[in-house]
């Protein structure tokens, strides 16, 4: 398989960790996240948001979102849970993540990578939207040891991204200490790569 | 089962249409999309990003993310294909869904709805982020009869909620004919009910 990927992609990452973890081999592309001007050409037929991660699967087929393909190749391994209830709640946190996550702390980290301006407006309510999402995760996880079901799943891994590289969007962790004990949890589990790995 | 609810909101639209169609019964609770100072309260144990939908069932426990609930209550039915990579593609769409679609077209609907002020600058990358999405539609749907596997899915409900409430948000339907013919094959579809029904 082709993995349209991004080095310093949170999404992308997420993919990356989960094949590392279930030993699937497959080949990277890698794509900018910065000049974009190539996207329709390269993605154009494989994915209609244009983005990375796009994976094209060996017989030409290509899927893309993040939170898609882990839940493909996730499916019927020990990351993905059993029960119908809780698989549910996998998808409920990774929706979570797509919406009320990504955008706001993913985003800031962006801007301070990519160097772009924006005005105090826009990265006050993406500073707020972030904190929002990791105190709604504070409060989920102060009494649990993963987001669902008490063992690690595609949920943990999808939050871990963006979540442990919020720093790097100037978001501090110190407040979060479930999310940081959380963070060192899903690290520790077997098969786990770092996003430069 | 009992479902927080917003009549306007597409979203919680989703859940309606899904559930008529599959004949299940539950209870409605309006919560208002404009006053959210009791979300806290009424949703704080039951959705860590305090939105609707949240459904409770009926033995207590929660779901939320339109997305999760449609796959919930939809798997096993004929609107979730049988076909592993398909079931992948109808997860690819509702991402897309809430990451590329619902952001620009919703919002710019609920500002129109709440009359809320914003620059021009914001209201333009809302324009250009739903135009962007609703012609990534419209080349997908060009020589498709429906999202994925040429029949409806929910990933087809999904995308219907805020697509057919886009020109609500000021975007105009007209450059889009594949869009407007599958709207109208979706809505022509077994069990189907209005927004407002």
């Amino acid at each position: 398989m082709l993995l349209y990927d991004s080095a310093i992609s949170g999404n992308c990452y997420k993919v990356r960790l989960l094949f590392a973890k279930l030993g699937i081999a497959y080949d990277r592309r890698e794509l900018s996240v910065f000049d974009r001007s190539d996207r329709p050409e390269v993605l154009g037929e494989l994915n209609p948001a244009l983005r990375v991660p796009t994976l094209v699967l060996d017989d030409g087929r290509a899927l893309a979102e993040s939170g898609a393909i882990l839940y493909h190749f996730a499916e019927g391994t020990e990351l993905v849970p059993d029960d119908a209830f809780e698989r549910a709640q996998v998808l409920q946190w990774m929706f979570f993540e797509q919406y009320n996550h990504e955008p706001n702390i993913a985003v800031l980290r962006f801007w301070n990578e990519a160097g772009t301006v924006h005005t105090d407006q826009e990265v006050q309510a993406k500073r707020a939207g972030g904190e929002a999402a990791l105190q709604a995760m504070e409060r989920h996880l102060g009494d649990r040891t993963f987001l669902v079901g008490e063992r690690c799943t595609i949920a943990d891994l999808a939050l871990y991204a963006y979540t442990h590289l919020a720093p790097e969007g100037g978001f501090s962790l110190q407040p979060y200490p479930a999310i940081t004990a959380w963070l060192a949890r899903v690290a520790d589990q077997p098969g786990h790569v770092a996003i430069d790995d």
